[in-house]
Order: structure tokens, then sequence, then C-alpha cells
């Protein structure tokens, strides 16, 4: 509580040491904290005014206070700082993904199933075959040593595949095009892809233990993914609205709020622990409680600390782009920066492509195929574990470190501008032509906040 | 961001080490956290059903949670995750006097500043020298192998000082009396307090390191202290208007709640380092921040934070209370009770005294003088610094904590009769008496949210 920096030298004192060494840790959080969101706020700012996402806004606040320029945000290594900062990210993630399963219509997502499924698995075998190809081809240079082996060919495809929801949910936000088909679609794909990633990572995990990799095994992995996720909301579309209309008759401050955070947390967790993704289990979350009547005020009350949580992540995403690598000076980078710019290229035809994965409907197809490019977290996860059990040379994981980041800096932009190309498809009502519409330019902000002020997103 | 902990074993893998560390800290914390929420907000909803403030719900869940009972809420030690919870209920308290700053009125509280400083000075040297006279004095019992010297006693004088405010404005916020003069007395002769609990923290640290306590050092830090928050507000009050009506023309979501956020980090922070303590500056924060045009949506968005982080910072403080300490069928315990019971009557007669300092004024002194007696974190510090240094023995620290502990849980309910007793006197308007007047049984929830439900507390 109480750091008498100041004010036990003029007493000369040894000071509170017991009390002093957590406070410096919460001080320095404290000020970290607040560098990051004020310029992820302002560059975003920046970036909306200047027709842009402000999420890139904060993906580039967040490299520019990265380690490798200005080394406010510590990301990894001793500093205690990285472990806060990390929890703060997850907890914005996960947040996040509540916020898109509370404002998901169950119906309507289950409706675009075996569409974001062909999407799915064409947006992740696509990708996956070019990496392991590549690699396996006589066009990677060798200045790498590392055996150009299968098992590292695996590494390299997986790192390919799974797609990060969180950036893409954002620029549909800042784009206020959430409710669109495209949308829809791009949701349900991420989702199903995470689950296969799941699945995929399992194997890779296996291949690293010198374990053989049993058809059985994947299976059960599978199984186990889609069962959490299918058995939470199911379950939780039955009791969540009972259990709630007794919550919301409590007289108590906030604890509307508080339930529906708890909830969120115990999902989450409960995903993790089993063998599913945190952010799956936030967005069934947000999807069971989608059920409930109290829907509305839960997403009015979360929203504030979306507010503060989310802008973390998409910085902490940031500041994992390593700025020297990009200096095409150094001898050492032109290889990295080369197969970096291969390994990138592959990551987003592969996805793109997977817009078409869909013959037999109509909607933005490049769209929904940029929505799958950014790689984010699980790709970084990939290559962690690949640099740690040596199946990648440090080089190779810098390589895809810059598809990843790369991916994740592209998609933004390309969303916009293929959304202003192409068009919405609004969600098909009775009577209603499915077919893509020009995108508002600015859609006027929704009643009950001031003019063009701090009102509430969509 | 996966943790196949299942996945990974039916693929027998030596599974993603690398990320698994992080992530099992990460799913404990989610557990933990709700956990801790919903013990929280259901004991605190049982209290208030049965007339009780709910923090008082709070405090008890977290002893029940504590290390001494269920073993959820980790404390101290080698768990990292209680470093993570004491960073949530850091961020919890100074959200709360943020929230209290914003709402306070400066020219009200600076109209009872004489008043208020009458009561913190007896407040703080009542206590005092009560425990330093008790500790030198013939009626402590010798069980403790520790010498009743001078700095023993002064160290048992300095716990007894510095009044907790947050545990007094929650349940003035609870009671829904916090534009009482009763609670602008509290909060105003608490902020001095504070103050005054530093300088001594910086004299108390001296004796520890062997130094001598000059005048001059003693002068200089109360100087800091009280610079600090003048500089602080003054400075604020000219600058933050105009910033924020620029803040609010933005149209990034979320910017206005960001930028109030991150402004109170920043002057928490700056309090820190200049020697005085973050909830003063928190609370400076919101004081500065509640003369913008903004400060009412400031004031909707930060509730939300306020219920998620809050209840963290009451549930840690109940969960120190060690609760084999309270068995006084163990020989050992009889004594730290006996001398824990002392220092409680004195903690509690020390500051209902200070409700009398002020004969020149009418109020319900009773209400003002129990609203000063939960001692919270800042005698726990002291305790620490004590016990750390060998000062104080683990008997006497035990004895301690009793006293904090019992100062903390005996308020809320304490304060709840007394104001059902004494009344509250409001605001002296012009030409209106200023008496106190019978307490409101229940008030009708403020309009805007649904009857007795998640409305906005006061």
């Amino acid at each position: 509580m109480i750091a008498p920096a100041l004010l036990a030298a003029p007493l000369g004192a040894a000071a509170a040491t017991a009390a002093v060494g957590d406070d410096q840790l919460i001080v320095r959080l404290f000020g970290v904290l607040a560098v990051m969101l004020l310029a992820g706020k302002f560059s975003g700012e920046l970036f909306e005014r200047f027709g842009q996402p402000a999420v890139l806004g904060e993906l580039i606040a967040g490299a520019l206070l990265g380690p490798s320029l200005l080394g406010v945000i510590p990301i990894a290594g001793a500093d205690p700082l990285s472990e806060v900062i990390k929890i703060f990210a997850e907890l914005g993630v996960v947040i996040l993904l509540f916020e898109i399963g509370l404002e998901t219509d169950l119906r309507q997502l289950l409706r675009v199933g075996p569409a974001a499924s062909s999407i799915a698995v064409v947006g992740v075998a696509l990708p996956f075959l070019f990496g392991f190809l590549y690699w396996l081809s006589p066009l990677t240079p060798d200045a790498f040593n590392i055996a150009h082996g299968t098992t590292t060919a695996i590494f390299v495809g997986a790192t390919l595949t799974a797609t990060s929801v969180g950036i893409t949910v954002r620029v549909l936000q800042d784009l206020r095009v959430m409710g669109s088909v495209e949308s829809k679609l791009v949701l349900g794909a991420a989702v199903i892809d995470d689950v296969l990633g799941l699945v995929l990572l399992g194997v890779v995990a296996s291949l690293v233990a010198g374990a053989t990799v049993t058809l059985l095994g994947v299976t059960r992995a599978l199984a186990i993914a889609v069962g959490f996720l299918v058995a939470a909301v199911g379950l939780g579309l039955l009791l969540a609205p009972r259990v709630f209309e007794v919550i919301n008759q409590m007289r108590v401050r906030g604890m509307l709020l508080v339930a529906a955070f708890a909830f969120t947390l115990l999902v989450a967790a409960a995903a993790d622990l089993a063998g599913s993704a945190m952010i799956i289990g936030a967005f069934a979350a947000g999807l069971i409680l989608s059920g409930t009547n109290q829907f509305d005020i839960i997403e009015e009350r979360i929203r504030p600390i979306s507010d503060i949580f989310t802008p973390v992540f998409f910085l902490s995403i940031g500041a994992q782009l390593d700025l020297r690598l990009l200096n095409p000076f150094e001898a050492d980078n032109l290889v990295v920066l080369q197969i970096g710019g291969v390994l990138f290229l592959v990551a987003v035809v592969g996805k793109l492509v997977a817009g078409w994965a869909v013959p037999w409907r109509k909607f933005n197809r490049l769209s929904v195929g940029i929505g799958m490019v950014p790689r984010g977290e699980v790709g970084l996860i990939f290559a962690n574990i690949g640099l740690n059990s040596g199946v990648l040379s440090p080089q190779l994981f810098g390589s895809i470190l810059i598809m990843v980041i790369g991916t994740t800096f592209i998609a933004p932009p390309l969303l916009k501008w293929s959304f202003a190309r192409g068009g919405v498809t609004p969600e098909p009502g009775p009577g209603r032509p499915s077919v893509p519409t020009p995108l508002p330019d600015r859609p006027a902000p929704p009643s009950g906040g001031p003019p063009a002020s701090d009102g509430p997103g969509p």
C-alpha cells in the first residue's frame, strides 16, 4: 500500500522492505498499463480517423512499445511484470470472446454450420500442405542449420493452420459488420479451426516426444474438444436462463455482472482442463448467456471491462514483433525475411482460397477468406513448442514470427478494403434476398451516447 | 492459450510444456477468482438480507476461503497466484478510492477540513498513546520472549493509528449515506490519517534501521505527503476539464473510460513514488475528474470495473484472518487472544473518542468515531515490518492481526447500528438546520435499474 521511497530516504531508513518489493511491481504495473492503454487508444483513434480499423493502431502501438524499440512492454524472461501483463492479456481475449458469444445468435451460427465447416477444413488443410511441401522442397535456402526433415516440415505446416479469431472479430466490431453473414461464417469457421488446431497441437506434441501418432488418439482428442463445446452449450442453455432469473432478483450491487464474469472464467477454465481452449470456453459462455433475459444488461456492464482488458491483448501481440528483424541491411535478416515472406504468402493464399470452399452460397468470399488470415496467438504457441524442443532453429522461429505477425497486421486493412469493395451480406430474413450490399461508411452512433463520442459500439 | 492436458495424455506427449506452465497459473487464477467473486457476492447478499452491510459478508467469505480453513485464496508464500491476487486486490482498492473521489464534492470536503483534521489528530494520537503505554505497563503478560522495550512499544502504538478508509466507505456506500456530513468527516479524517500514518511509517522504519529520528526529517516527510496531494489536485482541477473535453470528442470505443482509468493508475503510481500512498493518489484522481463535465459518464463506466475488482480486496483482507487463532482451547492462543483483546479495545476506544474531538459542530459523533475504527491494510504493513525486523515476536504479530481484523469486522455492524440509532446529518443547505435525521430503512433503488435488482448503487 505504502512505499515510502522518498520518505524513507530523509529519515535514513532501511525502509519498509517487506512491503516495498511487491509495491515496486505494482507501481511499475500501473505505469506500464496506463502507458499501454493510452498509447493503444490514441493510436487506435488516429487509425480510425484515417479510415483504418482501430485494432491496427493498437497492434502498431504495441510493436513500438515492445522490447525491440521502446522497451515499455515486457513480454518474456525474468521480469515478473511480463507474467502479469500476460494474465491481463489473456483476460482481455477471454472477455472479448465472451462478448462476441453474447452478441451471437446461436441459431444463425448453426445455420452457417456446414458452410463454416467447409471453410475451416479447407483453411486448415491448404496452408498446412503448402507449408509442409515448401519446407521439403528444394526452394528453401540451406542457411539454417536444421535438418529439412519431415518433423520440421510438419511443424512449419502446423504453425500456418490456426486462425486467431481475436483479431478478426475486433476488426469486424470496428467496421460494425458483426451482424453480417460474412461475420457469422468467419466466426463459425474460426471456432472449428481452433478445435482442429487443438487436435493438431496434440499430434505435434506427440511428434516432439517421439511417440507414434495413432488414429485412435487423434479421434479421441477431436471428440473431447467437440464434446466439451456441445455439452457446455447444451447444458448451459438449459440451466442459465433460470439461474440468472434468480440472480437478477438479488439486491447487492453488481451481482448480475459478477455472476456473468465468474461464469465466464469458470467455463474458460473448464474448457482448458477438458483439453479445449480458454477462448472457446469463453465464447461458449457468451453463447449460453445470450439465451438469458438479462443478456442486454450483462452486455452493457461487461463492455467497460472489455474496454480495459482487450487492448492489453492486442498491444501484447504487437509487442512480440521484433522490429530489428525487419532491417534488410542485416545479412542474417535477409534469409529470415525471405523465408518469412514465403510463409506469409502461403499463409495468406491458403486462407483466401477457403472463401471459395462454399460454392453453394452467395457472400463476399474475399472478406471471409481475409477474415481467416490472422494467425496470432495459436501460431505463436506452435512456434514456441518447436523452438523449445529444438525442431525449429531460432532463425526459422524468426521467420514464423514474421509470418504470424505479418498476417495479423495485414488483415485489418485488407478486411476494411474488401468489405468496402464487395459489401456485406445481411442475415437473410423471410423473403429477403441474401446478396452483398455496400458497406455503410460511418453509421450513426447508437442512441444513448452523446454523438461522435464515447458511445457504446455496435 | 491452449493447455492440452487431457489431449496430450492420450497422444502420449511431453505436451506443450512451454505454454502449459503459465497456463496452469491462469486456469487456477480463473477458478480462484470466480469462486472468490461468487462467494463474496452471495455472502454479501445474505448479509444484506439480514440487514447487515454487504462488505461484512465479503470479509467473512474471505476468512472462510482463506488459508486457515478452505485454502482457496492464497495470501502469501511461494504460490505465485498470491502475487496476482494481491495485484487484483490493490487494483480493487485503488478503483474504489477513485470512485469515492469521483463522488466527492471537493468544496464540501474542504468545508469539513478543520473538523476532520481535529478528528484525525485525536484518532491517531490517542490509540498510539494507549498502545505505547499499555506495552510499557506491567499489565502485559511476560509469555512473549521479546523485550518490553521502547521500540516495541512504539511499534505496537503505530499499528493502532491508521484508519483503513476502504472498509468504512464501502459500509457507507452499502448504507447509502455517502452524502451525509458524517461521511464527509470520516472521509476527510481518514485521508489526513493516512498522511499522518505515512509520516509515522517513516519514523518507525528509521527506528528499525537504528537511525535517529530528527524533527527536520519528520517535517520534510509530512511536507512531501501533503504537498503531493495539494499539487496534484490543484494542477489536475486546472487541466483535467479541458483535456477530457478533447478526449470526449474522440470516436474510438471506450476512450473516455480508458483515459480516466489510465489517469487514475498514473496518479496512484505518482503518489507512491512521491512518498504518499496509492489510495491517496487514486482518491485525488477521482476528486480531479469530479470537476470534469464527463464525470457522470466516467462514474457509470467505472462501476462495473469496481464491481469486479473491489470484492477481491475485501476477500483478501478477510483471508488474512487465521481462524485457528480464535480457538481458546489452545493454551498458546490464550495469551495471544488476551493481548489481542486489549489492543482491540484500545483501538476501538481511541477512535471512538475522536468523534467528540469537534465540540463546535453537531453530528452523529458515535458513527464518525466508529467510522474511523477499521485498521485494515495500513496496520498490517506496520505489523509486517515489525515482524520482519524482529521487533515483534510472531505471537505479538498474531495479537496485532487479531486487533486489525477485529476492528475491520466490528465496524460494519456497529456503523449500521449507530446510524440507525443516531441518524444521519444531511449536508447543510441554505436555511436548513444541520441535525441528524433517522436513517432511511431501505431507500428505493435509483431510477434506471429494474426494481430490487442489479440497479446501480447510490
